[in-house]
């Protein structure tokens, strides 16, 4: 007599490769309730069957690093909402995303939190998160709101170097980066050398020089640099692990080496414009079409690109993402504010990516050779959901985990905007050939993307508590 | 209705928690025909059930460096053979080992590998496999011989940088490097300076400095870390993958660190010698007891320690091997040749190490929070499987791979000899405070050590034909 | 008939071992009006005669980092002006100072210089010129001011990363560095991060940790690493060479290395409490003679001594000076304020060492096998008359260079406090042996230490206007 | 009365501005017997006057690295003898040499400096000492002879890593550093990795690469990188200074920056083709004129060249010489052996360069910015000449050294290979722009150079016996 099975499998995704961080395994999933609760070999049949032979499956993309309604000063704002942002999301293959709640000066988090929540809230089509941006460290924050926010399930939070309004001082990121030691929050750092930043877009702006291309002189490699190494030093001092976002350039690769080679808790992130775009993107003379590719830190040259190509194969990054941060290129909200041309300062700093994170580095990455798939997996879905306390819920294909699943179609495509499912009116990687993209992407056991179509729903996704980050070893004694 | 399963489960490991490279998940794992089939929540009772509530339930260990009934120079001799080694590996956790054939110069590796199987049959109670050591890389073999065993399952070589009668010169590395290229086998090398060693040698040695301790002497840091930096940079000429085993020192280490950040693709070892004892251990004066740890390269200092726990831990290392190379202290067959005290040179290099590699880095590593559990199994199991062409079928607990399955037991143990069941009549960890042993060892299902007895059988243990490595990313452009 | 030399020597010293920065010669040296005007073999008779037979000579000191008659806050006063800094000066070896003229915020560096000149006038006994420090950035001082007496002879700065009413943001260092890169000032860097200080300083205090040596704990290495990596980061912005003052540990070191191989213009300093002293110098326990030593940075460990030895020895630092800043130990006024033992941050930072800063280096340095005999010129006279636009006139012995020349002594000697000049109640460096001691030291061709007694006068000592930083090349093209 | 000098000044160069290793003065130049006797300020009249006046005057350079009449295997010859190579030298300003006297294998050090001493006497018109290139290190020379030698002023001694006939193990290495500890000789050395510079060229002739373009794919920077690390190791092992040659990458320059890091004394000599020519100047596809420019190590690209003036700049290097190898392009005896085009490893290594050397560091160094003038006499004359015990008789104007004096005349050149006097017919600088040539060359107060025409004599250079190497410290304790 064979024995039998406790549930009934409500779906199974059959003889595929399955791929975890470390692992790539013929095998079959079973599916209950929305979650992984069997992998194996010949499983019987599910009430819905997925037949993905012969391809890939990996688990639903966790994208760490994306801004999605966040309200800017008008007119600019942000192309997506989270209904948007979501679908978007979905059809590329990513089924969680951590975007930001961001404090107002004299304002709490609390209050951000909240509406934040309801921007949320019956939108998202997949499942959500919040990092919180801290800009305002007022005491009663750091005492009281933050641990309490933490234990609720917010624990992780993004210190600014640059941009006025939420650039921190060394005395602020000191303080903000005790409460993560003492909390076990995560603490994320954009690090840019603010007063460098103002005074070369002062001197670049007086000189008249304010193209587009500009914003890449404007913050050079060493305004990462110096603020990686500051960033470092003050978590060395506090003793805490960081995590530093959206590396860009060799010389910053270069710091983050030095730390881990000291036996520092240094994490860090990059995206794929540090690996796929050049701070020519930005334009030849003043073509304003180099707006579109305008984010910080801004793309550096082949050189940057090979060393951040090096440290994603070999294990210096912990986390890809796609710093999302849309805005359209015509229309008054986005690149043209008004409606018009402007200086490089006054450009909303940031592009779209959030539907072609996966794709980009599966093709780039995986199928020409430069990473292996289990470290796709790794950067794209398991590290995210292990630093920011979603693991093992998200991030694996493992039994008791949400059945969040990508089955991948290998297949030749050139990629277009109009393919795409944001609110964006542009890709800056447009008419870049690709050679794959998600066949399926289930949410919890159910389809939202067909290979053809979005068919998830708006108000879907559900809002994650995430518990402390397990990047790094426990103690037991 | 449920669902059946296709097969009757010979034996479930029920609620452990399942440990693989990347993940930790509670599970139960499902075994049939000595493979795991399954793994699941609440699966049907299996016709042996394993009882692993709240324990770590690891894959078995791949030792891929170790030395058993390697001919020497009478009177000395390895004082393991394949039944007692492989004993004493199983009731350490360890199910698959790597031993070494080694070519005599004159002699072709085809004979030598007759003459290890001969060793090895019917005495073995685990799985196994040989590396080559190539002494004498004539025309016939780098173009011949070496093509058709790599053929055959034998996808690995070792080169050795020191040693006479072993010691290959840059010309021949380079051959050597370009046959594993063209081969997809991988070169490990053995990176020591030969002629410095032999120079501190005599020198040493002529100013009458002769007890154990001034092994060390001869044999300093930087003696590694020439010879670490030419076997880097003959493989970046060649452009060939390498692994560097036993790295025992911070110079080393840098050496390391310099050729990954430049994309190189080095891959290092380091063993439980250099996390764990010092230069110190070879004794104090004249004290001829520190014959015990001599071994090559030599145990450094603190300092060396810490740079390797900051490789093991930060991603650096790959593989944790043994390099169990027993010499009994007694007796004239080992450390005493022929019964007496000798001068350094003459005593004989290498230390036991087989059945305490998982125990000591489980405890002094896992428990004591200086790794993740997942990177244990890493360094231990999958990426040592997967460095020499065994993966998937050993280093992972996944449907399809063989139950090779360690359940370990947390508790106080202070390790003694007695307690150790290889051939040698020392550890050099004797007395240490470790805090788990394994509670059971599965070999393909079934039980070969208990936790009181090692219940394996000689003959059971199966060759396996090595694919090749599989640590690397393939295009598939 | 032999040729006339145009002028008689007023006088000649005489069969000395003549050294330069980069030379070694036994020649004679003839003097005429205060100057040097030949060097030769068997010069004719001058009106005077020193006789150095078998004597090093070698230039009068430059010390370019001293604090005198600079005003604290009551009861707090440093414990040498003018005329005793300046005797104890001379008595060492030293015959040109640069100490600091401090702007208060709010008030003008004209003012500032205007009160330093009064201190110094008919006090100083050896010549001086002032560095400024700029403590208030203000418009006018950048476009006007500062601009304005670098012609006239101030063309050094020094910018404070740290100490409340000092310490300037990076913005206002940013505009300081184009100042100097502009008008061709040299920008002299006091590199700790005040913020990091601030906060240990807190914790420690906070804890009751308030013992002399928790000041070493408040200022630990890394927070000089971090404003040495940014100085520097901000001078490659800016592109303007910078002078890292009083380096004290290997990892500033390490910083310096990282800007030098990249080409940068960096220089640094050094001091001997950083050669000689470690942090167990401030104690151990709660031992209140510690505060003897409390100075900023703190003295490190002999890892951080070796560091800076291997610098000075072979090229890093280019300037050795003493950084005088005196406070007697007894007393009110010093290092118990009010006459009581305070809590390290209540402490006044600084060490007595212009009249040690020779002796100790000859000693230690060059005596002991450590730095050849040119490098102690280059470091102690030479390149700190370069560096600040002193030179030729002072810094080398060389027709045209004023006569300010030391002949020295070498005899076993114990360094005592009461062998000393200075206005200061202790050395840090009391009982230390020594191998030499000037025999003479020249001011202008005067005697004004006779390796007995102090021969100078008060208000003998010049005012010399700076001119602009030499120790870069200067294209011609 | 105004004082007599004790003898007639035989030479007055008058108001030049004289540069040292660390001054510029304006002063004039008294000479006697061949020796500078004083410098001061208005000399009286000398029996001759040079007027100098508004002219830097600097010490006649010392070539520290050139082959003259070095025997090679027929029809091969170097193109220059003693007679037209330091003619040549003279014209460039350059006063004294310290070619190679080569042993044979089989042959003695005593018979090849017989050798080379019957081919320079009556024919060197500057002076000149010898380097020994070991060969055959046997016992006996190691043991008896190059302690004599040293003992007889051939104090220094040159090792090859690479090249048929000349290549030493690891092993002769470290005798022979051993032998240069001993008996303090400068142990001088060719690092390049031999077996793989032997594979590459088999790789790229085999498959029928032979231009000489691919010269320098046979050696690429990794075997100069490999080499300067295991040469610096040894050295390291023995304790002992070693002078790296001829450095020309960025890679090598890595490795001499973390020797001297480490406090090891390692120096390092280049050369002008390193600083302005590139591996594209040995020709693009099969432009055989590219043979001009083969030599060892082959000049790279120009970010090499930029690590090399960085490491000019701030003091890493401690030599620059020439390298001067002289091979006419056209005729049988040189770059056309035969008068064929030949396969690169048929090639002689080696350019031309012994003339070129001042004025091409002075143009593209000194004028154009890079390094100070004191800088450029410290490379060119002073360290080497203190590198190879010839100072304080050469190197440098002081009174009591030789009047080798060089007066420069600033305007400005096109580099022709008709404007020079060595026997070679081209130079690798065929074209370029200068800005200064020496106007005067003086040989122990004689002109041998006056700006239009050699008025050297062949033989009136003189053997210099080598003392010790004195650019290190020493201790007198």
């Amino acid at each position: 007599m064979s024995p039998h099975l406790p549930l009934p499998l409500e779906l199974v995704v059959r003889n595929g490769v399955v791929v975890t961080a470390s692992d790539t395994i013929r095998c079959d999933i079973g599916v209950c309730n929305g979650r992984i609760v069997i992998l194996g070999e010949n499983l019987p049949r599910g009430e819905r069957e997925i037949d993905a032979a012969g391809r890939f499956v990996t688990p639903g993309g966790v994208d760490t690093h994306c801004h999605l309604a966040q309200p800017m000063t008008p007119p600019i704002r942000l192309a997506d909402d989270f209904e948007s942002g979501t679908r978007s999301a979905a059809c590329g293959g990513t089924t969680t995303i951590i975007p930001f709640a961001e404090q107002k000066r004299g304002g709490t988090l609390t209050h951000a939190l909240e509406d934040y929540h309801a921007r949320a809230e019956g939108r998202a089509s997949i499942d959500y998160a919040f990092h919180l941006i801290v800009a305002d460290p007022a005491q009663e924050a750091l005492n009281e709101e933050i641990p309490r926010l933490v234990a609720q399930g917010y624990s992780s939070f993004k210190l600014y170097m640059t941009y006025p309004g939420l650039r921190l001082d060394d005395r602020q990121l000191l303080e903000l980066l005790a409460v993560a030691k003492k909390h076990g929050a995560m603490a994320m750092v954009h690090a840019e050398n603010s007063d460098s930043i103002a005074r070369l877009t002062e001197s670049l702006t007086a000189a008249g020089l304010t193209a587009p291309r500009f914003h890449a002189a404007s913050r050079p490699m060493l305004v990462e640099r110096e603020a990686t190494h500051r960033a470092i030093s003050l978590a060395e001092l506090v003793d805490v692990p960081i995590l530093i976002v959206h590396v860009s350039s060799s010389e910053a690769v270069e710091q983050i080496r030095y730390a881990r080679a000291r036996g520092l808790k240094v994490f860090a992130e990059t995206c794929p414009q540090y690996l796929l775009l050049t701070a020519e993107d930005l334009g030849i003379d003043d073509d304003y079409s180099g707006a579109k590719c305008v984010c910080s830190p801004p793309p550096r040259d082949s050189s940057s690109q090979q060393a951040i190509w090096n440290g994603l194969a070999e294990g210096l990054f912990t986390v890809f993402s796609s710093d999302h941060s849309p805005f359209v290129f015509d229309g008054t909200s986005g690149k043209r504010p008004g409606g018009k041309e402007v200086a490089f300062p006054y450009i909303p700093n940031g592009i779209p990516g959030i539907e072609t994170r996966l794709p980009l580095l599966f093709s780039k990455g995986v199928l020409e050779g430069r990473i292996t798939i289990s470290r796709f997996v790794e950067l794209t879905a398991t590290n995210p959901a292990k630093a920011y306390g979603l693991y093992p819920r998200k991030g694996t294909i493992a039994p008791g985990a949400d059945a969040d699943i990508v089955v991948w179609d290998e297949r030749p495509i050139v990629l277009r905007n109009e393919m795409l499912h944001h609110a964006c009116d542009y890709t800056p990687y447009e008419g870049m050939a690709l050679s794959a993209w998600p066949a399926y992407t289930l949410l919890r056991g159910e389809v939202v993307w067909d290979g053809l179509e979005f068919i998830g729903r708006p108000g879907n996704g559900r809002f994650l508590r995430c518990g402390l980050p397990a990047l790094l070893p426990q103690s037991r004694r």
